[in-house]
């Protein structure tokens, strides 16, 4: 109620919202009470959004990860240490996959694609035949097999000869100066919301989709999931062996 | 000659060279030469290459652009100084078009569209008559109007109100750590490359155009030019004024 | 033994060891055993050998952290949630005294004053009650209360509205590039000890007190402690409120 | 006029003014004539106030240099090219002297040392002759040698075989996010500032000198200069050599 008040004492006669879910759906339920066209611009660090490759967020969120991942390399050579670092993104991967990718970890435990410890000490193994000199495992807060102190706790029983470190990056990645790739993405998307609204479009979020401008019902946008990149799975794979 | 030996010495039967139009012109001629299949990934800062919307470098130079003109910003509050920044990008001006759009600049000379001085001063002018608050202009080093001095000395010479302030980035956008953007990117041209090979291919460069991957034969990629992105072009013209 | 042959051979007679009580421990006995002049330079983030105001590693493990914070309180404005933060210095409190101080923490743990669950949660009711806006309390390693995660479980115990957020930065603080103040007090130790070595000293560790140069036997760098520095502690406790 | 009207309908009592030697000139004249105690604290990226060895903003400043020739130094591995980066300072060299030290440089000019080309050009040529790797020379600005262009020229008019590569840092120098020792010196002199007034104090600058907090009466502060430390001097030297 408050809200349209001041929309109307402003002569304010469309909306754009940046946001997650939850601010979209809301804004989608605004423009359906007041008659108020709104359109959404994807904006959280998951990447978990549907109708767009990228969120504004996402790409300065995987920079601060990385950035801590090199500065805890500048001292992973002991060769018998293990190093976890849990990363954000909810109950998608999309944070830890990527960082996994650009940090050369040996192993990232996401959502998507659940591992045992089993299933990792083997995989430890086979890359320790292969003298692989990375030690870094990357955790997504949101994978079945637990956190980082856990996942470390149970490898550590699972065989005495791991000594794991745990970093947790928490909310130090919700913070930092926008990255380049952030800043083009929202300029990108503020234009096009802009220029949707003139063109008479409402209730649709604006993304990017391989690089041309696309539009997506909000409701899609919010219910359906933004699947992680087999692709990039596929090379982080290939690179860490 | 003796870069061949080596290669037969080693049993190594294929080149993957990462550089601009000279290392890939010269393995292009290598490859002639001696009968070994290269295959070229376009890395340079300047993202003048055919045949990829990016090049390898060009993401982090134009960060490290970013970071120097946020912190010339911390201080460019008052009105009546310019900041005028010459970035790098040889004779085009991708580095310096990306750098105004997210760095707030408000003019841009750039090889590719030039403007004269007198233009420049009725931009500036008009720009002043709608309280913009910005001031800060982006020189590329290969714009025809003069580097970042000497725009700067005749903007003074045309109306003594203006004070200049000249950073030139120079080298700093040679260095610095690898973005994730830079990385991914790596990875992704990286793994196409060794794809390519094993398929036989020879003679092309690899690249990402509207994030598929794509194959040019390489004296393509040299000798054609990877032109000015024209939407971000006028993205910045709006966001600027 | 194998160390001395290498001396011997390369013609090398004196020894600068730059580390933290263990090398330079280490480096006392092998000028016993053989009869080598060895100077130690107090190199480790901890800044707990005595003899020297700061070690090297010191100022930029405590940028590290603070740069961390800096990128939470980005996000920290939400008055309800308290961010612990859990920083290295085994078992002193140097970093996490002078990362709360440059951080604008409401309160730290060090094992140098210990404060009970109760006592923090009183001095965060009187914050509250000033309306203090910062919600970051740092946590270092080595203090008695309990890590970041059990101190963060135990406020949540006694009053369920503290909705905690947890980062433990670990060996992200081991890395980075070089500080100015780093890079500074290593050439000034680094050059005193050459001096040192030329002026006949031997078994002696190189440190700055109050700007001068000075030198401590190494059996005392290493059996006593550097204090923490009273006049900060009281200052940060100032700054807090 | 207006400020002490301002102070009086604040009930402000006193006044600690943060600045160079023009605010606090001001500041002193204003306590002079409205009988307003007032304390300074030095507060300059030029640290050319006497009465402190640091002054705030001063160790920030090195570092964003020092930061910038990292970057520089990744490419500057080719042996005849020579990289001058011109720094702030005003007409002093401490940030140049700093920078130089800290950043491996070869040469620095500053004012209170002036060499002249054919001294900078001998010094290069003995270094080039004991094989010393870096190719980085820091041109204070206020250095009367000529800016970091005109030295370039001038070197290349000596003797062709030089190439050069100019990067003027320029007002980047002005911003960036507070270092550790900045953060740590300013907590310091703002509570020793308030200290001062309640103790009585006025007129007086409060600094830090070997590590103890001083008091200087402001006219001192702004007429005196602070020296050049000659200790880091004759260490930058060695270094170089």
């Amino acid at each position: 109620m408050k809200a349209f008040e001041v929309l109307k004492k402003h002569e304010i006669d469309a909306l754009i919202v940046i946001g997650g879910d939850g601010s979209m759906s809301g804004a989608k339920i605004f423009q359906e009470e007041h008659n108020i066209p709104v359109i959404g611009i994807p904006g959280t660090i998951d990447n978990d959004i549907f109708g767009t490759d990228y969120t504004i967020g996402f790409d300065i969120a995987v920079n601060v990860a990385v950035d801590c991942i090199d500065k805890i390399r500048d001292t992973a050579s002991s060769h018998d240490r293990l190093f976890l670092v849990e990363v954000m993104g909810r109950d998608t991967g999309h944070i830890a996959l990527r960082t996994a990718l650009t940090s050369g970890a040996v192993a990232v435990l996401v959502p998507e694609g659940p591992m045992s410890i089993k299933e990792l000490h083997e995989h430890l193994a086979y890359l320790k035949s292969k003298n692989k000199s990375s030690n870094i495992i990357i955790v997504a807060e949101g994978n079945p097999t637990g956190n980082a102190f856990e996942v470390a706790a149970q490898l550590e029983a699972l065989h005495s000869f791991y000594e794991t470190r745990v970093s947790v990056i928490g909310h130090i990645q919700r913070g930092g100066t926008p990255s380049v790739a952030y800043r083009v993405l929202a300029a990108e998307l503020g234009t096009y919301a802009v220029v949707s609204l003139i063109e008479g479009a409402k209730g649709l979020m604006v993304g990017v989709i391989d690089r041309n401008m696309t539009r997506t019902p909000i409701e899609d946008a919010v219910n359906q999931r933004n699947g992680l990149n087999e692709e990039l799975f596929r090379i982080s794979d290939y690179l860490s062996v």
